[in-house]
This record gives C-alpha cells, structure tokens and sequence, in this order.
C-alpha cells in the first residue's frame, strides 16, 4: 500500500472513469483494483469511511475521495502535463461550474431513465436531453469543453457516453438525434486513446443495467 | 455593471453568505443587491439562466455561480490576501472532500428538520446530527477545520450556524448537548468580523422559517 498510485474502482462507474482517463492523460502508472460493491472490501470501507463509495484514488498510502475532488488532485500533484484545469481564474470557475452541473443533473436524470417506466420515464428522458442541450449550447462550436484542447469538463461529462446506449434502450429514443453536435463531441473524445482505453463497453453497460432491472424487479 | 464586484444575493442563504464570508475575508469592497425569490429579477436570471438561484457573483460584468465555485474563484482571484485553501495537493483535496460534503449532506437533512415532522423528522434530527459527528470528527483539536486559520471548509459550513437555532426549535432538541466541540468551533469563527458580520441573526432566521412553513401549509 505504500508509494505509488492506486484506484479503487467499478468497471461500469461513470465516476471511476474519469479517474482513469486523467491517469491516463497524465501516463500515471497505478494499480487498478476492482471492488465488489455488494461484498465492500475492508480497504475500501477504511480508505473511505464517509461515503463507503468508489472510486477511491490512493496516493503514498492516503486516500482521496469523490471523483472530482480525484481529478483535481491529479491535475494539480502532476501539473507538468496535459493540464486539465485551465490557468485563467474566470475559466477555473465556468470549468468547475459546469463539471458541478454534471454532477448534479446527469445522474439522476439517467438513472430515472432505466428505473422507471410510463410518465415519469419520459419526464427523465425529456430531463436529461435537456441538460445535454444546456451542455451542447456551451460546447458551442469549440472542440472540446477545455476550448482547442480536452479538459476537466470533458473529463466530468464523456463517461456518460458509455452509459447512452441503455438509456436508449431502455427509453426508445435516440441521444444523437436530439443532441447531433454533443455526439460529435464524443466522438472526438473517444479518438484519444486516454478516453477509449477507460470507458466500458456500452453493450456491456446494457447488459448490466438488465442485470440491475431484475435485481431491483423492475420489468 | 461593468467593473467592479456584485453580489446577487437573499439574506438567510446560508449559500450567498459563504460568498460574503469569503469577500469580507479578502477585504473586496462589493455591491450587494438583496433579491427577491418570488419573483426573480432580469439580471438575476440573465446571470444565471442554468440554475437560476442565488448567490451570484458578477466581477467585471460577468457571472460566477454556485457557492463554492465562487469561493474558490474569490480564492484564486485575491491569492496574495488570507488564503482560504491549502498549497499543498493533498491538503486540497481535503479541503475540497469536506466542502463537498458539507453540500451534499447538511441542507438536506436541516431542511427536513423543519419541512417534516414524526418519524421523518426523528431521521432528519439524527441524521443531521451524525453528519455534524463526522465534521466534529474532522475537526478534532484543530482550532479551524483549516488548521491552525480559518479557511475553505469553515467557510462553507459556518453559515450553517445561523439556521440551528431554527432547527432546534423546530426539532425540540439541542446541537450544542450533541456536538460540543462543533459549537465551540462556530463561537471561535463567530469572533472574526468577516464571519459575524455575513451570517444573519438566528432569530429571524427562526421566523423566516415559521414563514415558510406557514406559506407550505406544514404545521
């Protein structure tokens, strides 16, 4: 447990996947560990008391928690490379303002999207391409969120992508068709080998959320 | 409104008051301008179309918006006054875990106090006073949660304080008996001008919230 780089992790956690690309555009090398988050391991519940949740970033034996707060840290303890926070305090705070909407919206509107059925499905779908188009309007006709280069906010929101398959699956309706330039934007991200190599298989994630359907007895 | 400091803001936000803690701290001179919540201005929905909430900080005509994103812009702005977040990463991050904590955590549970009542109101109490436990924790023999100065954590719980007298009345029960050392704590904030000056009087805090509870029809 001493010296180097460890995440604790789940495979289809949007959260944990940010974790990994900003190793990743940092070539930090680190142990993945896989949690088995019905069975929590000893170290997880000790590296994260408060919340119990992964991902945990491990550093020189200390834990940091809550995947932005990850992110931040790794931007700034290896600040020497492909920096993820822009260096302008406006543009700290717009990043940081919309990386906390993603936060605090796209979650929630997903989830409801696979949890429920009838009228408050279609509230959560018609919630969630809300928030992707208020998302779109600010990527505007720039690259990536971060301007000409991939940053915090496209670190925050691209691990959604891999969830937008069962969304649509579970919703009937298309993500590409209601938000065309933000499904550019994806694309774009997941040309960089950092974003490709840590986001899940989507027909996996599908698969998953079935498992959790029936686990939940949703029909 | 081009140039200088504004402050969008409501009285009893225990959010727009972190804000003014933070300015008061830097010794910013600032426009305050009292919104009403029942019928939100032009400006203010102009500045903050996303959430359409205060506190909103506007510098140089342009708008910064989320509580902690704002301290932290004030932070980074007026580095070379009263730092209010560590230099080092780890202590950051820290910082930042706590901070989120704190918004994640404690309006929930202190709403419920004085929104429910019965059972639900016997979960708010106590999971409101466990959450307190945890930042007590934190906290230990620590003069602030900084340190040995006042910084970003003290600065996004403290305002909190001004809410507990409505809480307790609400709830019947005592934070003081529960987190000694907490309200230790926010009596030694409270001798700085910058923390006494920018929280409200509890007492009106107190009849604000019978108001409140009055016009949602909750007994």
């Amino acid at each position: 447990m001493e010296g180097g780089v460890v995440l604790l992790d789940f495979w289809a956690s949007m959260f944990g996947m940010r974790v990994r690309i900003a190793l990743a555009e940092k070539e930090i090398k680190y142990e993945y560990r896989e949690q088995d988050l019905r069975n929590k391991s000893d170290l997880l519940l000790q590296m994260n008391p408060v919340h119990k949740k992964i991902p945990v970033l491990i550093h020189n034996g200390k834990p940091i928690c809550e995947s932005l707060v990850q992110v931040q840290y790794i931007d700034e303890v290896w600040h020497d490379k492909a920096p993820l926070l822009p260096a302008d305090p406006y543009k700290r705070a717009t990043a940081r303002f919309w990386a906390d909407f993603v936060d605090k919206k796209m979650y929630d509107s997903g989830s409801k999207i696979w949890k429920t059925k009838g009228e408050e499905q279609e509230a959560a779908k018609k919630e969630f391409i809300e928030n992707l188009k208020l998302l779109e309007g600010e990527l505007g006709d720039n690259l990536y969120f971060g301007g000409e280069g991939f940053g915090y906010v496209d670190v925050a929101l691209v691990p959604f992508y891999c969830w937008f398959y069962a969304y649509e699956q579970c919703g009937g309706f298309s993500i590409e068709a209601e938000c065309p330039k933000l499904i550019a934007w994806v694309k774009r991200c997941m040309q960089k080998e950092s974003v490709a190599k840590s986001l899940a298989d989507p027909e996996k994630v599908y698969e998953f959320v079935l498992h959790l359907k029936k686990a939940y007895g949703i029909e």
